[in-house]
């Protein structure tokens, strides 16, 4: 077995958020079909197509620690993700549907807002300045990310309200 | 079956908050007693008095729609605390063992600052301002335990890199 250390964890969890990220790609798509406003939807796209970008980076750092990108299971992205499958499922014909898939998607970008800190954290520490640059350029999209949909959250949260 | 809307979205969100706020007073005594640091030791048991205020908070805001206080499987913070379980065994010999508890508390932290900030927004928005006061509160302190752990991750990670 190999000896456990900031490195090995530094690894362990670039593998958790490479597969936290892949998965994502596979739940934004379901996501931005299910949203009833177009703005959300678009929302959605435009995070697909960034999220595509984070996968590409990680891949970049695995590069650069001299490892094979490798994914490893994620419990608690599936846990989210599956709760906003639930959500859309059981709020598919309501009006709440929006705002139901937006507290989802905030799940999703705190989850990934938590790691990223994290790694970058110890990419710097561990000497890595470039990957540590990698990790904070995602950061700050997912960051971006998590304050457009508080915007859509307010006006989603309005809709569904006058529907009561 | 009852009527999907932002009232049922509200209710069913805080009983996902409230079996995750009781999950997390389960793990947080043995994330106590596994931590290496003393500081990181007291840090979780200080969270867990404050956990178990959230979870009475909680059943404040539950009494305020005249439901009684029930908890919804949250797989989320079933996946995000099993994560955090699985780095206590891997690193329990490691000096990066602190570090990776770090790491999923902050991950729990993130979950809970998501939820309570959905849940107040719909509050308002539902007319409850003493929910969204309560709601409030706890929102607060989760971000205060968050930037704690991440002034603690910062000595830890110190101490993981000289392991190296």
């Amino acid at each position: 077995m190999t000896e456990k250390n900031l490195k090995t964890l530094f690894e362990d969890t670039l593998k958790d958020i490479y597969f936290a990220e892949k998965a994502i790609t596979k739940a934004l798509p379901k996501m931005a079909k299910a949203a009833q406003s177009e703005e959300l939807g678009d929302a959605f796209r435009t995070h697909l197509e960034q999220t595509q970008g984070h996968v590409q980076r990680l891949e970049q750092i695995f590069g650069l620690i001299g490892k094979k990108a490798t994914a490893k299971t994620c419990d608690a992205i599936k846990g989210i993700i599956k709760e906003g499958d639930e959500i859309a499922k059981e709020y598919g014909r309501s009006k709440a549907l929006d705002a139901g898939l937006l507290a989802a998607a905030q799940a999703v970008e705190h989850y990934e807002i938590s790691r990223y800190g994290t790694l970058k954290t110890w990419a710097t520490e561990l000497g890595m300045p470039e990957a540590s640059r990698l990790l904070d350029q995602t950061l700050g999209e997912e960051k971006t990310t998590d304050m457009l949909l508080t915007k859509l959250a307010k006006s989603s949260v309005n809709l569904a309200a006058e529907a009561l």
